[in-house]
């Protein structure tokens, strides 16, 4: 799975946690609207839920829902939970500190990246899940008819 | 290599290119700059060329440079050079088009990520080479001595 798929399948299965509102939904049902291994969505769950944007409840009747309304929720903080750190890309990157463009290139390259990463993420922080929510029932407004 | 640091040694080949002005420069040269394989430098330089960022002379006296001046060279037009293409976030992504979430979630998602990608390449076009240029001279005026 790339990165940016890990932040589709977690935006996916908050949207559906945000569709069946306060109801408990279990992984395996998720799963089946993603269309993935469950093993790949309990593994998102985990990460959602240990940074406290899902809450479980154990049990027979138990299952998954939304730690807070959807409107409480943006796509950054999903994004921070899920994506690696964006400072790791210039982790690998050594250049010769011997000659004056490699001595200096990545002080200016982490500031290039920086802005970069901070436009997206302010992007971003404009949408909430649920934002997500009317965008998926604008077309049909049958939603619970649909779930 | 990571996506990320294929543009961070990208902007560090043509900020090499730029600080040595009209020379052809060789590739081990570069390589040494950047302190890696001058496999993947000569990759990248490939990619750079069939683009159009910098040219090759060839011959015993040849080597590279850029194709331009540095300030009608963006670091959008680098990325957009070096990137795989940022759609392919979502063509793994195949949810259950029966489930009412899994038969929309994909267009949602496209228009949120196209404006993500948008507002991170605004930002990658307000700067140019010129300006990375410019930064690594800021701390030390004395660019003729350390090439």
């Amino acid at each position: 799975m790339t990165h940016n798929s890990r932040l589709a399948v977690s935006v996916h299965i908050l949207a559906y946690l945000a569709h069946r509102g306060s109801a408990e939904v279990s992984s395996a049902e998720i799963a089946r609207s993603v269309a993935t291994n469950p093993v790949v969505i309990r593994r998102l769950l985990t990460t959602l839920r240990q940074t406290r944007i899902v809450r479980v409840r154990r049990g027979a009747a138990g299952g998954f829902a939304l730690a807070r309304p959807p409107s409480a929720i943006s796509l950054l903080e999903v994004y921070r939970a899920v994506e690696p750190q964006p400072g790791r890309a210039l982790s690998q990157f050594a250049p010769n500190t011997r000659c004056p463009v490699g001595e200096r290139i990545t002080g200016v390259l982490t500031r290039v990246f920086e802005r970069a990463q901070a436009a997206l993420e302010a992007e971003l922080a404009r949408t909430t899940l649920a934002d997500i929510d009317r965008q998926l029932h604008s077309v049909c407004p049958g939603k619970a008819a649909g779930a």
